[in-house]
């Protein structure tokens, strides 16, 4: 089966527009003036996303989001610090787990992955741990899609006098994040996501006192965040080789971001779908997981049907012969798959989506 | 000054083909199969070009090529190994400073940066210190352009048996490297070198039963090479969001250089290339570093003219503005600058080259 042209209702990779893909189409090098240029320009639009461009600065890394998340943590986070993570989905397991190897002394809450993190409990603990430096917070779960309380518990993690690293990875660029509204010492996010463009490039914006005092901290070479803000600061230029097309790609989708009319628009447009999505498969006799008041418009779980003719790669095949690529399901506590209405994708394309899920659930032999 | 169409005489990220950015069109979900199927197509082609497919497997891991590096080494080199790094510039003193920071014991042999590694020097190191368990190499050192001797080193690290790590980064897809013929544990190169792809994906060719065993070593859960190969076996899947365009890129151009005849046809175009080069420039006046007989045809570094009219910046400019991009030096031991000769380029490219360089001599007032 030929799977070119296909719309990707993933939570990243996921569907990109022709400019952004086309943005790719020239080589750089990499410690040349343009690229120097472009570099900054992607800098400065980043950090003026968060509305930090007076206290924080951008500092991209090339990799998965993953590695932006260690080179975050392993940076900022010494050994004598404590990080309190709050976990309610597989991101927060994974910090936890970053934060482990790294030999950082770690205290978790854990709720259900149904549930956006109870602030009562963040506040509780950090009244009864002193010792707790850090606290580290995913923004919208994409193991279910579940929205955390941000603005609360980053001014309950300021009030306490303790720093916030927050993994925006699934939010930025569409979710409301503002630093002069909700202190956030450390945000990071990656371009596949929100900022709906390709693969390949992570990010932190942190603020700048933070970071300027990190020096020497990170067990890693590669993933000091520290050496990769002082090399941007000294020269302008990345410290290792950058993928030049992946940042073009990048610095692309932002224009495209401020051309659509900035976070709030493509909130609206991700909305709109969402709204589209739960309203239509709900007609179709799928139950989503989450409370609508707890729902990202970012990425919906819906439970797998208890009709024993249901069988998810049968679904998943048949709607991939119709054009859409969906997801399987993340969270333990059910049997589920996910489906994203992020990228550059609108209502139509929702629209058509839902025709296809009610081809495949016609289509008895296919489905139930 | 518009600087696309520019050919790169760099050490990467290089002129690509036209094809290899046309494989970047599209989107990927990265855990479908077609993906899947492509990186399998990419592990299998990687582990082939070193004639490892019996022995070795290759693990992709997304970032720069410093990443792969760091991730075979705080995998494959314990805290109660010794590692011996042969240095002879800058990416081997990197090698030193990634181990360091991970706590790993190192002992160091440092060589003058205009000459190979003295495989004596290497010998009488591992008859002295039987605690020495693996040894860092640096293939063809970018700083100037030499080339190490790995036939000989490989053997005698095998003789005294201990493991061989090699930053193949500048040589692999175009210097012979095959591991019947040169035993070695671990090879690490990047896409955006003599494979002639974009950059954002580095791999390592690593024997099989050395890095299932290498569980629970890394002190980094991104660049654990150990649960990357376990997770490709596993699923065929990426640990972490992959680079879905950058990937699609290095296959075609693994494609490309199957199709141009492998390694030893690459070889010739970079040979002829280098030729024309080092003829051409000592026409115009200009003095190699390195002798002939240890110059890899990858990247050649000139000294820097002792006329006092010479001005890199110049020059560079001169040459920009003709559509070239060279590169300023890296050695510590001189003033001087580098020319690459790798990428999808060829003589006819390296005339041109040596016409804006002598058209550049001539623009008095821009130049000597
Ligand atoms: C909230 C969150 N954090 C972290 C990640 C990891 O990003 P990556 O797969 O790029 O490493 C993801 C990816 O889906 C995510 O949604
Ligand atoms: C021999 C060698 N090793 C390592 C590297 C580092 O690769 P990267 O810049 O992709 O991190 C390079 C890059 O030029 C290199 O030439």
């Amino acid at each position: 089966m030929a799977h070119e042209n296909l719309t990707l209702l993933t939570p990243g990779p996921l569907t990109t527009s022709p400019l952004v893909r086309k943005a790719m189409e020239r080589d750089w090098g990499s410690r040349d003036s343009a690229f120097v240029n472009l570099t900054s320009e992607l800098r400065f639009m980043l950090a003026g996303l968060a509305n930090g461009t007076d206290t924080h600065v951008a500092v991209p890394i090339g990799g998965p989001g993953t590695s932006a998340v260690e080179a975050a943590i392993g940076t900022l986070v010494g050994p004598t610090d404590r990080l309190l993570v709050l976990v309610n989905g597989a991101y927060g397991e994974r910090v936890v787990e970053i934060a482990r190897r790294l030999r950082i002394p770690v205290e978790i809450i854990r709720g259900p992955e149904d549930r956006p993190i109870d602030t009562d409990h963040v506040e509780a603990a950090l009244r009864n741990n002193p010792e707790i430096t850090h606290v580290a917070l995913v923004h919208c779960e994409t193991t279910t899609g579940v929205l955390n309380p941000l603005e609360e518990i980053a001014c309950i993690v300021e009030r306490f006098g303790r720093l916030l690293i927050l993994d925006a990875m699934s939010s930025f660029g569409a979710l409301p994040i503002d630093v002069t509204i909700s202190p956030i010492a450390a945000l990071v996010a990656s371009s596949n996501k929100c900022l709906e463009s390709v693969p390949g490039v992570g990010f932190v914006v942190v603020e700048r006192t933070l970071i300027a005092n990190a020096a020497s901290v990170s067990p890693s070479l590669s993933l000091d965040l520290h050496a990769q803000w002082a090399a941007f600061e000294a020269t302008g230029q990345w410290r290792f080789t950058p993928p030049v097309q992946v940042v073009a790609a990048l610095v692309e989708a932002l224009h495209q971001l401020k051309q659509e009319g900035g976070p709030p628009a493509r909130l609206n447009r991700y909305q709109r779908n969402m709204n589209l999505l739960l309203a239509g498969m709900q007609k179709l006799g799928f139950v989503s997981l989450l409370a609508r008041a707890v729902q990202a418009p970012i990425i919906a779980t819906f439970l797998t049907p208890s009709d024993k003719t249901f069988v998810f790669r049968t679904f998943y095949e048949s709607l991939l012969s119709r054009g859409f690529l969906i997801y399987p399901g993340k969270t333990t506590a059910v049997d589920s798959f996910r489906v994203g209405c992020i990228g550059a994708i609108d209502h139509h394309v929702m629209e058509r989506f839902l025709t296809a899920v009610s081809e495949a659930k016609m289509a008895k032999k296919n489905f139930f």
